[in-house]
């Protein structure tokens, strides 16, 4: 199933930080003015980010299709159209889609002089396909 | 013609923040660990905010619909979805939809801990219907 986006689908995102089809596009780069980093990242159905954390926190929105989010310790998070979700500075957590349908989601990095995102390692198939 | 959204509409603001009918839903509220208030507005055609300004600026994502963007000095920016633009700390600007479209658009505001916005005098119609 095709999932929509008003955003172009982007670059596809290295092998070494996602499992899968993972496509970002930037909608606002980084500076020193908004400390702000925004984009749009298409999972496809299965795919999904290693496990990271941002040393600032970070903020999901889901625009289309459906996808999981869980930050370790926690149940995953099944995600659709018009949920939002936050996750907590250095605080480790993975996302993607389902592996069903794919997900288009705008993230959030604040405050930027603080850093970005530190990568970990891969989510397992038991981790991903225990929900 | 009903402009769609991915979020639930909202409430109305205020007549002393807005020209016609604009409608707030929250998305992220303000806290100390993220610092970045989001949300959704959904402006019916001919609605706008009034002149205002950001202590620390904004970011603005337009996801559904046609509306207008306006830097005090600057032309006024024609909005249609997927555009992305953003409003330096301090600059006095407005938003709003097109006469004839409404608008959706989701708003970023950073580093809340420098104040979220500071209201001013109403868009009149000459400058609105100047384009």
């Amino acid at each position: 199933m095709k999932i929509s986006s008003i955003f172009p689908q982007g670059k596809k995102g290295p092998e070494k930080f996602f499992t899968g089809n993972a496509y970002n596009y930037g909608l606002v780069a980084m500076d020193s003015t908004l400390t702000t980093l925004v984009g749009n990242v298409y999972f496809e159905p299965g795919a999904r980010s290693n496990w990271h954390t941002h040393p600032a926190g970070q903020i999901l929105i889901i625009t289309s299709g459906k996808g999981y989010h869980q930050i370790e310790g926690q149940p995953i998070e099944i995600l659709q159209s018009g949920n939002v979700v936050t996750c907590p500075p250095n605080v480790r957590h993975w996302h993607g889609a389902s592996p069903d349908m794919g997900m288009q989601q705008i993230y959030i990095v604040p405050n930027t002089e603080k850093g970005v995102v530190e990568w970990m390692e891969a989510v397992s198939d038991a981790i991903y396909l225990s929900l």
